[in-house]
């Protein structure tokens, strides 16, 4: 991973020549395209593209596959619902599933599928409106105004709106998505496939996965009409093909400052390192405690690895020398051409200093912010306190409310507040144990608020009494307590609603704190800075990504790695030589029984020059015809970096080739329902396989 | 800990008077005590000091504290043998432990006491030997010159030496140690009040632990006569008073240069905090597999949570900006001042740029290192490899052997080889399950090193194999296998023999390569650093601490944090404010029972300016008359950051203060055997107490 960037991305300036970015669909670098690869997407090419997208519950990717709602994306991206749909006695995390019928589609608890169908620049609205005015009533007018809009957008339940920051607040857009949330279940692989390789194998290729599911989206208990979908490509994707990956990439922070670098560098990533490598150890040795166990806590310990990996990686990217000499260069360069002349000097000049100050006074309240804020390591705590927040915020006037408690946003938050998803009392008291140790630990046992939460109970015991205590599980409780408003919470006895209630005022002070000293700062002098960059390099730049829809392009292609060339596409028969019979390399016997049917050389995994991040999981790969060859998983090693620069030389997109999907679905799964789905007209060959 | 530091120990000159430095024996600033304190510590007290002092196990400090070989050492630091010594039915660390009778003094498993008899200057011996020579070559012959040395000093079984690479290789000096290889329990509290307050607590002030533990050293079968021991003072610690702790300060790097506290700060550090978050997650939760998990795991829980806590410390002194700039600004000075002298420019100029070089190949090499030289996370593997090696190394002349395996070290790897402490094959299946796991983790499934040693095992599966199919636990076995040379190695079947015998010829490779191009050039730069901060600021500054025997001045003397005063002593009576009669906050019955007969006004923890670090744990407090006033077991959360500089206006010693220690014993513990032993003729009033 140590190599010497010269990368666009950290000047701000427009990238030359590099497959860099996760562009908007409207300000796409189609001309640029064109001259790389000779095929330049038109607006209605971008418009289809768009619509055929989805986002995949609160942080994947997806695409529509077929007319009548059917939706591909990452196993790992439906596990939860997978998880959630399972029982002790049948885990279709282990074994799989497929319905083989529309009948035995199975509904996801708590998911939601969404379709981005309007983007309007809002910018100018925003920026009048706050004119001149800094912390809290720049912060606040900048939430009132975007609640206004988002309100007047939403036109019902299945809509909803999202006023959208770009460029660290350069521009601003409206974002209007059709909502889906009635998704069921249509077909997953097994695990062991699904993940094969395991963590050791998680962010590296070559690979051998099958990381995939196909759900459905119903509207009034039908499949829904999704006339905007991708087709399949007959040919899949080659060395060198044209590339394209639609998708939902979470954040990338190359539009940070060297203070904020910095702060993540020292403070902010080792941080988060440190807690999710203790959780990852509590959470892999909790999985010993037995069978039922070790299936509850699956999702959870396949996030933290997850995660905790992919930080790894960020972190090593920071700590390389010669990349950091190379974002404080850039910044340099920057403020010098500021700096030179008088009027932009006038404007920005000191909006770095400003950054600086607040991502200092942040270092300061971190601690208390960072245990205060985010609750108490339970999912009944966190329908606790939304319970009780709402009871505050429902009967203020809308623009006043938290985020999050906005009328545009209720749907969502009601959605998410009757989830049917199963809360399991043994894995909630073993991560609020360990979330209120920490709280303890990082405030000192002295602490006001550590003494108001704990009294004289242990971590163990408190989280052992309002867990066992609540009775939140009940989901006709929780409708009567939303509806009872504030008179309802404050008659409540449940221990965990008055757990809630007692922490809140800390909670929206330290909050409030933050949002005025720091966010508010920060956003208003990053706005500034990226209005800088504007003037010095122009605008033909892309923004950071903010978990919204991004379309990248690139190619299938290799790359070197420690002096040697890796080959960017891998065989399925190969998939078996490294099956050891020990998880995680231990195949499904699906696999090994259908070993002697497949064609080896069928193309499994493949690496391309796509610019993605975390959140892009689940995106199709399309070709210049917009069809499917390929369904993004993971990126390398070196791509996490990505956060901070792209690296065209190593940062790679991993996905499934098409070829492999069809393959499994044919010979291994048999699930010709999806497969005439895919490629109407197409599935009788495997009628005529011997083998079956 | 936000503060700004001026700090002498940044620049290596002389500190003002400041109570600052780890002192040696030789090179105490006597006079610059008198200056501030008004009294002179002559050669006869200073020799006395140190001849009373002890180093206590592999890291701990203690003192002679009766003419009949009593010791005083912290809880924490014996906390090894008082768990060795426990069993499922008779758990000496939860129930505390009383020899009533000499007779009832229960024998270490393996631990040993030592005292320094003698300091010989042998830098210009082993300049002479090494000069001109660079690499390997250099490392060579330095440490066959160090072994000759060694080997020529040790006279016999009960006598150790060892060459102390001083000032990062300034000065080299020749420690003849009295070895103490039986050592008995003697009295040790309820781990409950050694450990008040628990990890939440440690590392903080105000405080209200008794951690203490008395053990004797025998010889021959009966007490040590120990002519040289500190007496009781009667007066105890007050605010103000002058303050000596001789110790063994275990590490500093204050002398480092910038590009070893960048790696520290970016890499280091970090690397070390990943690993102890993981391992306290996992062994937290291994504690709810059973009462007797927990009881067989606390020592190493206890040891995890203490070093995460204080290098959690280390990292945030440097990740504090304006701390890290002075180093940077100190480095700078030094090199300008060097480089302005043509001669020292010509000898010295190099040094830091070399440094930096082969701590960047480092860098480069640091997975295979940390992942492959440490072994396998297993006490079983631990003793296999000594055997393997033994079996290797001893055939060679001295000179020539691993350091570890000569002639003078002989017998203290033989008393460590033949511990009779117990091996947890459960624990040790978890400990080694998680470092073949993270080493499957840091190297990839496909490095080499991981396919060699895992082949198609998981690493559970191998862990569980050799340590259930390993009869290593037998020490009779032991002795065969060392004795009988490479031919009984080669011909043992112990699955953890074979184990140790497949990866030591990598352990050996990787660490060869490390000691010859990072090790070696960083030894010998900078000793020639050292040698330019002598020439510049002159030679009455102190060494970094090397884990050997040092004494530091202070006085008691609070502190601000948070704006507030922090009082230096704490009162015994408080003690019971704090209890919650919950887990760390839980007093042992014995005090609860005693409450009503203590005297509330008892001093009971004080602080003291005392530059310090971990290391120092169990050393004596003691005022100018040389009597013991407190027993140093801790420092504050600001004393963390004194790894890389000292800030007398925040840094402090924590101790237990000598009243508590006596009231204790005799109120609580009614240890009149003890209390005789240290103020002879004055016990007899515990029997004048109506309470008992």
């Amino acid at each position: 991973m140590k190599r010497l960037l010269i990368l666009a991305s950290l000047v701000g300036a427009a990238p030359a020549l590099a497959d860099e970015g996760m562009w908007t669909y409207n300000n796409f670098p189609a001309a640029k395209v064109k001259e790389k690869y000779g095929f330049e997407p038109n607006q209605e090419w971008l418009d289809k593209v768009r619509l055929a997208s989805a986002k995949f519950g609160g942080g994947c990717s997806s695409s529509f596959v077929s007319p009548d709602g059917l939706v591909m994306t990452n196993h790992h991206c439906a596990r939860g619902c997978i998880q959630q749909l399972s029982t002790a006695k049948k885990d279709f995390i282990a074994n799989g599933f497929y319905a083989k019928t529309q009948a035995e589609e199975l509904q996801c608890p708590a998911l939601e599928v969404s379709q981005l169908v309007e983007i309007t620049d809002v910018t100018a609205q925003l920026n009048t409106a706050t004119q001149g005015l800094t912390g809290k009533q720049y912060a606040d007018t900048l939430k009132a105004e975007m609640s206004k809009l988002e309100k007047a957008c939403t036109t019902g339940a299945d809509v909803r709106c999202d006023v959208v920051t770009l460029y660290q607040g350069g521009k601003y857009n409206l974002y209007k998505y059709q909502r889906f949330q009635d998704v069921r279940l249509v077909f997953a692989p097994e695990h062991a496939i699904a993940f094969f390789g395991g963590d050791p194998d998680n962010f590296e290729f070559p690979r051998y996965d099958l990381d995939v599911t196909f759900a459905r989206v119903y509207k009034d208990g039908k499949p829904a009409k999704t006339p905007n979908y991708f087709k399949w490509s007959d040919k899949g994707a080659k060395e060198g093909d044209l590339t394209f990956v639609p998708g939902h990439p979470g954040r990338t922070s190359r539009g940070l400052t060297v203070a904020q670098l910095e702060y993540l560098r020292d403070v902010g990533l080792p941080k988060q390192l440190f807690r999710l490598s203790e959780i990852r150890g509590m959470v892999t040795e909790f999985q010993n405690r037995g069978v039922e166990q070790k299936r509850i806590s699956n999702n959870l310990l396949f996030g933290v690895e997850n995660g905790l990996k992919a930080t790894k990686g960020k972190h090593e990217q920071l700590v390389d020398k010669a990349f950091f000499a190379q974002k404080v260069a850039a910044e340099q360069e920057l403020r010098r051409k500021v700096d030179a002349d008088p009027k932009m000097k006038a404007k920005y000049g000191a909006a770095w200093d400003e950054i600086a100050r607040a991502q200092d006074a942040f270092r300061n309240m971190r601690k208390e912010y960072d245990s205060i804020e985010p609750g108490l390591g339970s999912q009944l705590f966190n329908v606790a306190r939304t319970l009780v927040r709402a009871s505050d915020e429902l009967v203020k006037p809308d623009t006043e409310r938290l985020r999050g408690f906005n009328d545009a946003g209720l749907p969502g938050l009601k959605n998410q507040l009757m989830s049917k998803a199963p809360i399991y009392p043994e894995l909630e008291i073993a991560q609020m144990t360990f979330t209120l140790t920490k709280l303890r630990e990082e405030l000192g046992a002295d602490h006001a608020f550590v003494k108001k939460v704990l009294g004289k109970e242990s971590p163990a015991a408190l989280a052992t009494r309002v867990i066992k205590g609540s009775k939140l599980a009940d989901l006709k409780l929780r409708e009567q307590l939303f509806s009872g408003g504030k008179k309802a919470i404050e008659a409540s006895k449940d221990p965990m609603i008055q757990l809630a209630a007692l922490v809140d005022p800390d909670a929206r002070a330290i909050r409030k704190t933050y949002e005025e000293q720091v966010e508010a700062v920060i956003r208003k002098n990053s706005e500034l800075v990226a209005q800088a960059k504007f003037e010095v390099y122009g605008t033909g730049i892309y923004p950071d990504a903010t978990g919204t829809l991004r379309l990248s392009f690139g190619s299938v292609k290799g790359y070197m790695e420690d002096g040697k060339q890796v080959a960017p596409i891998t065989a399925m028969g190969d998939t078996f030589a490294r099956h050891t019979g020990e998880d995680p390399f231990a195949l499904p016997k699906s696999w090994l029984a259908a070993q002697k049917d497949l064609t080896a050389t069928t193309a499994m995994n493949f690496v391309s020059t796509n610019d993605i991040i975390g959140g892009n999981s689940g995106s199709p790969v399309i070709n210049k015809d917009a069809q499917v060859v390929g369904l993004v998983f993971d990126g390398n090693i070196q791509s996490l970096g990505g956060d901070y620069g792209f690296d065209e030389s190593v940062n790679r997109t991993v996905s499934v080739h098409s070829e492999a999907l069809i393959e499994a679905l044919k010979k291994i799964y048999k699930a010709d329902r999806v497969l005439e789905e895919l490629r109407p007209g197409s599935t009788p060959t495997v009628k005529a396989n011997p083998g079956l």
